[in-house]
């Protein structure tokens, strides 16, 4: 077959079923703990799928790390569970559930809800087409376009027409679904009389589940702790020394890789929403008031997909495809070091992959942005779940070190030089401190803390009530003292400001490394035209868990030293390679292959002893080329690097047409 | 200074203090939530450490697992109940803890024991010297030779003499203080009247704390987890996927990196003894009958310092340098595979900076091995906390793979085809299905697996019972049943055996990747002999967070183009680098870069631009050498891939004497 043969990769529908069987039987994962009976939510990565993943992660750290010289971090898992107060997710990090009364069976909410009416508009329509005379297939599974995050555990529906009223309404309150809190989903569940699934009992008022595993530090029970749900927290604590390591400049940007846990209420739909996974996360430090980037040029002509949030809240689903330089010029991306993200985000998913025709870039409307955002816009990959959130891309403005520094009562803030010091008149307090302490003992210190936090209106009021003889101060505790002179002055000074002091907004690329994974497993899955059950696996050699298979034509001793010198020779060449010297036929093990996303192969035959030359076959068209050993290898070093492709190694490499040389 | 000036690495005492400040200031590693106040035993990676710790888990990740072809995994850290329970975690993995009976304080009890003992020890020889008239030092740190695991928080001591006897008593107490357990800890307490260090108070009886971390998976608080604590169970409990994988042979290895938790009763000697861990395992399955190596060849004539545990139970520390293949041969240690792993363990170690002088191996006495080990040796470094375990290289025999086969009723065994057949007679018990089920109904089941379990002996017994009418059968639930021929029938049969059946046994080389870290920080860490203050970490090239720095002579900004040039040459030469174009002087500059263990630096000057030269500085021996920018870059990547030495660059670069060239 030549390398000008057309590969035609779609002769077959997308079966997931098809490539959930080929993840299992060639171990690239499986649910944890298989042999006590699995634990929902849990996967543990085999052989082929940890290198694909590592793969991935390798290309991720030089894509980003290296690349941009981020500072990379490695933080607990084991998370403080004050700092997890602090940040908001032990009162936010948290999803609505109900209970069957009776059974004790435990749904999400909005899941719950969503699926029942699902069920019944599915009934609805079973009702119409019978009405109609029309026959209706029922889908084992929902269709490649359905828009939804994850798949729901499918409820059963049975064929009862609705009021077209009541369609409209069902309709209206699925596309809001997302929207909900626990009271609304009450009340939901209650309006529609939604019952348990399977026992048609009555379910519970929602309540509020958190999400985050707990634990506790140590042996005394006092300490408490959660798994982090996020990598953030930890470069946040760590800002003040970050910010020392990069001698107190910004912008600069951490970067850490790790594992997160998400408690799901219900995990569902494979590797997408799991309750551990990886997560690459960056921290980018800035400047609010310049939130420029310097290798903004770099990116700006990137064509992008956006699906903006105007577009939206208009009730539409239009993608539109612009410049990044354009569409932060026109304000649809907020700013530049946002837009630069972008960009490099859609360089990175497509060199490991993912197709571009099935990526977008959606910004988060105002009703679902987490509580740390001010603006998001998720990179979302097409599967056959839908458009999937695989890496979001969020501002989280100042708000998490604010947060922090108030709780800690830690500067963390950046002082920056004026190019010319700011002079300007300011009220300033002066406390007398050899007065201050006896007159009011204990109290001195809570005191000395209100007045610091005078704002300049309550210096001036403050200035004033002195200039009368003594002016009222209430306290954080609401105890009330009287101040006058002897203690503190207010005075007009006039202030020559040499630094500005801020607190940097944070701009976070964070990536579910998983839900890439499993996008690109689904990405790159299809079937031989000329026989379905041949699957194959087409894995950009740079994320390949094996670049090459060592094939001996047969099991003859004579090749066995060959073997093990072209073996050693692409380990040299840094070329992750396997031998399959099975008994299986030639063919076979070819297809065998193909399903773990080996991109080429090496056929070493009788030919190889006596002449020298071993053939290169390339996964996808199954093409076959031949050359001298060592230019082979050097042929595969190439392409595994991305410094050829198959176009250049065919204008290398001659066509091998012949049949392989079985015997001397 | 040229080459051949000796670098004097020991001018001044090694300063653990002085290593703790450099590694805060330079930001290797910090307490986590430090701005919370921190939590003990938790530690966040900085830039430098945690480059440092993924270039150690890099080499680790080519010695083992690339060289060696092995399985690679990525497991669940959150780890089911049932599954360590079945490992034996749940009931062993504990230590002893007591309490102060008045203000609660937890104390570790073999480390309260051991504090006071200690202490009184102390004050014994204080009370002796001042009787002789000596003066004595009072320690601030233990000994660097301190033979002890960890630090000891420090009990104070007060000079206080104490019987010849009881001195003896106490030192053999401290000498076997690993051997006790709760109820002999509680006796020694007692016995010596061990109290509350500070307040003086009684302590608690010891009791049982296990050290894992528990959670619990899912919303209803029914499915109990655990954070693993040690990434082994999850290669176990996926055997059968992973054999499959490797076609059904043994021996064959998995291997994982990851975090793994342990909640100390009370953590100390920094990185050394932690709540939350990275390891590196490897779990190497092999058939018990043949533990021989296939590249046993390789390493057996390596030489490895060995403590064997005939010399410790001989009450002797003296190691003994041998090579591997002697080793084994005579039987000192057990066999190829342990051997094998033993030597690359030792290459291993070697290779990233381990100084070998201060490298054991010592094997476990039979009261010190884990609940699942039948051998097991540690790689011991030495340190200033004295030896450390880094490295545990255990036997973990079927241990493991047998109790999770019997809870699960899963195989996990290897068949292997005999050479030739094995002919044999054996009795055999047929069960008759038709009539078993009508008979026993409910209890059927029961009483079939209670027959199938029988051996030999007792087929014989039931063969001659039923041949005089019935036999009566106690099963598990400690009911009995009357079998009869019409049930069961017990026939002398001749089995012809193709395969043999085993449960494959376990070696496990088990690497703690933060002790190895900080032992390698400690065994690099040095200060200049003219200057005090000035640390250098002389960290190989091969691990150095950053391989070279970029320095320009000043910050004109004609030399801005030249930095941007020779950085983005040495990107593409795979260096990792760094530029260091700050306003301090070039002294300062180098010296900062020696604290980050930075082995080269590029220093740019005005000849660079006139001439296109660079000169190159080695770390260690501040030696200066020039070139032409491109050979020199080629040197440094063929000294940061240990294809060349610093003897060998100085045989291709001329000695650079004379002074930067600071202005054109």
């Amino acid at each position: 077959m030549s390398d000008r043969t057309e590969v035609k990769r779609d002769a077959h529908p997308f079966s997931r079923g098809q490539l959930e069987g080929l993840m299992t039987k060639r171990f690239f994962y499986i649910q944890a703990f298989e042999i006590y009976g699995g634990v929902g939510g849990l996967y543990d990565y085999g052989p082929t799928g940890a290198a694909l993943q590592a793969n991935i992660i390798n290309q991720w750290r030089n894509h980003f790390i290296i690349e941009e010289e981020m500072l990379e971090l490695d933080t607990t898992i084991m998370t403080l569970a004050d700092v997890l107060k602090t940040s908001g997710h032990v009162d936010k990090f948290a999803d609505w559930m109900c209970k069957d009364t009776k059974n004790g069976e435990i749904f999400r909410a909005d899941h719950l809800v969503e699926g029942v009416l699902e069920a019944r508009l599915e009934g609805d329509k079973q009702a119409r087409a019978k009405e109609a005379g029309e026959t209706i297939a029922i889908p084992a599974e929902p269709a490649a376009g359905d828009d939804k995050k994850t798949k729901k555990k499918k409820v059963k529906s049975s064929a009862v027409k609705l009021d077209d009223a009541l369609v409209a309404e069902y309709t209206s309150t699925l596309a809001q679904i997302d929207n909900f809190d626990g009271k609304q989903l009450g009340e939901l569940i209650r309006k529609y009389d939604i019952r348990s699934p399977e026992s048609g009992n009555e379910v519970s008022e929602p309540i509020e589940f958190n999400l985050m595993f707990e634990s506790s530090i140590g042996p005394t029970g006092q300490v408490k702790g959660y798994l982090r749900p996020e990598t953030a927290q930890g470069h946040f604590v760590n800002f003040q020394r970050l910010l020392e390591f990069n001698n107190g400049r910004v912008p600069f940007a951490s970067a850490q890789i790790g594992k997160s846990f998400r408690n799901e209420i219900s995990p569902r739909a494979g590797l997408l929403r799991v309750r551990e996974f990886t997560m690459a996360e960056i921290e980018h430090f800035v400047d609010p008031e310049d939130k420029n980037h310097e290798r903004f040029d770099e990116v700006k002509d990137i064509q992008v997909p956006l699906l903006a949030k105007d577009v939206q809240e208009s009730g539409k689903t239009d993608i539109t495809t612009k410049t990044i330089g354009d569409a932060v010029a026109q304000g649809v991306i907020d700013n530049q070091t946002l837009g630069y993200f972008i960009g490099r985000i859609y360089l990175f998913l497509v060199k490991i992959g993912i197709d571009p025709t099935r990526l977008r870039f959606r910004q988060h409307m105002s009703n679902e942005m987490a509580h740390y955002a001010s603006d998001c816009w998720d990179a979302e990959i097409h599967t056959s779940y839908g458009w999937i959130e695989c890496v979001g891309c969020a501002d989280r403005s100042a708000y998490d070190l604010t947060v922090h520094s108030k709780r800690t009562k830690k500067d963390l803030v950046v002082q920056k030089a004026h190019k010319e010091p700011k002079v300007y008149d300011k009220l300033v307090a002066t406390i007398v401190k050899k007065n201050i302490g006896p007159k009011f003992k204990k109290d001195a210190k809570i005191v000395e803390e209100a007045i610091l936090e005078m704002d300049q209106k309550k210096l001036g009021e403050l200035e004033s009530q002195l200039k009368n003889g003594s002016a009222p101060l209430t306290v954080c505790t609401g105890q009330t003292f009287e101040l006058t002179t002897d203690v503190v002055t207010v005075e007009m000074k006039t202030i020559r400001e040499t630094v500005r002091e801020f607190t940097p907004n944070v701009i976070e690329p964070s990536f579910g490394i998983g839900r890439i994974f499993y996008s690109l497993l689904e990405h790159s899955f299809w079937t031989r035209a000329e026989d379905q059950d041949r699957g194959v696996l087409s894995l950009p050699p740079l994320v390949a868990p094996i670049k090459a298979l060592i094939v001996p034509i047969s099991s003859n001793e004579k090749l066995a030293p060959l073997v093990k010198q072209v073996s050693r020779k692409l380990r040299s060449a840094g070329v992750a390679s396997r031998v399959d010297d099975s008994n299986a036929s030639i063919g076979r093990r070819y297809a065998r292959n193909d399903e773990l996303g080996t991109p080429f192969a090496c056929t070493l035959d009788f030919a190889s002893l006596s002449k020298g030359t071993m053939t290169l076959r390339e996964r996808d068209s199954t093409a076959q080329r031949i050359g001298p050993i060592d230019q082979v290898i050097d042929v595969i070093r190439q392409l595994c690097d991305a410094s050829l492709d198959w176009e250049g190694a065919c204008k290398i490499l001659p066509e091998y047409s012949g049949q392989q040389d079985v015997e001397a």
